[in-house]
């Protein structure tokens, strides 16, 4: 392989909206499928993310340079980012320790055409590898459909699914229900993943695990002690 | 009740480690069993983030004031929000604009005792609905085990869980694996949620749903224009 050994470990099922979740009230199956490539393949029963921690701990022989997740068949955009188990793969590898990529592309059609994302990823493999002083990190990496004309760091485009359920009936009348609903963006700023995206070019945004809301933090600390001060006088 | 109707939408089975997973590829069932308890409750096939997505959208007759998720049994401190079933659904309902309040009990135990937790329950609604100038946050509340001596206002503590996969034999000498380990906290500072519970407070983390890390956005930014220059000159 052109950046080093790759060792492929996969859920063996579809995984759409599966977000962080990990195996913890049932059993992980794991086949070896390496002879069919000539390089270390495995499947796995589990989420991507049980996939991320079974490598880790059991089937790669040391710790990875690089984990890669996707390319992903849709976009991981704005808020889709916390219901992708694609994404919920890398940010898995940034929790350990290890510099992750998710890839997706903005294209949900079956014969969506991959082959413009792969000098993007070549490069911000590269990147990745070779020319960032700082380790560690998660990239959300989304791809437009068609031409990539570059890519561009931006931020998570604010944005909400405006669910709508669709009620069906069973053959013996029991109700049930199909989530389904359109994706609403609420900023078009430049600075944004929807933005880049809209205009051509692939968007990366830095992911982080660390959920702290800080300017909420700081604001409620402060409502805080106001509060003691009245007390107090 | 005390601060207004009630509504309880729950999973029909456990959620344990569920994160922020969504039901796209299967259906949903609801079941009523309102009339088990005198106020509205519904019982829902799906994940705890579905169960907010089908009370949205369907069982409520309008917008919550408030959204409250468990008490959970056990913690979801530190890095735990992420694969956190209760959190999630919290989360979700601050994405789609509702103040939501997620509740853990740092205590696995069968005979684990919610009631001490109950007057600082109480406590933090009162504040969230009453007394809070801003809306549609996101809290993360873990109760230590035992006596509250109070809460405080902190962020996620930086930790990670050291897997091992338990790997087993099946009647046939098939192999599978159980998904165990060891929580470890890599900081231990006083603004931290992991600090506050070892000294009896209750840990109250504003969570956000941005995931963008504004710190490594900025470094790549930054990157990217001195290389930019350098191709110039």
């Amino acid at each position: 392989m052109r950046f080093g050994d790759v060792c492929v470990v996969a859920p063996d099922s579809p995984q759409s909206g599966m977000g962080h979740a990990v195996t913890i009230n049932d059993t992980l199956r794991v086949a070896d499928m390496s002879s069919q490539k000539g390089f270390p393949m495995f499947s796995c029963s589990g989420t991507p993310v049980d996939c991320v921690k079974l490598a880790m701990n059991k089937l790669l022989p040391g710790r990875p340079d690089l984990i890669l997740s996707g390319i992903n068949h849709g976009s991981n955009s704005s808020i889709n980012v916390i219901y992708s188990g694609t994404m919920s793969a890398a940010i898995e590898g940034a929790i350990l320790g290890i510099t992750s990529i998710g890839f997706s592309l903005c294209d949900y059609s079956y014969e969506a055409d991959f082959r413009p994302c792969l000098p993007w990823v070549d490069k911000l493999i590269a990147l990745a590898l070779y020319e960032t002083p700082f380790k560690g990190y998660c990239l959300n990496v989304n791809f437009p459909k068609g031409e990539v004309k570059g890519y561009r760091y931006v931020r998570q485009a604010r944005g909400y699914w405006a669910e709508e359920m669709d009620e069906r009936l069973d053959p013996r009348g029991g109700k049930y229900y199909w989530l389904t609903g359109t994706f609403e963006v609420l900023d078009n700023e430049e600075t944004t993943d929807e933005y880049a995206l809209r205009n051509g070019f692939a968007s990366v945004v830095p992911v982080t695990f660390d959920l702290t809301d800080y300017q909420i933090l700081e604001k409620l600390n402060k409502l805080k002690s106001i509060r003691a001060e009245n007390v107090k006088t």
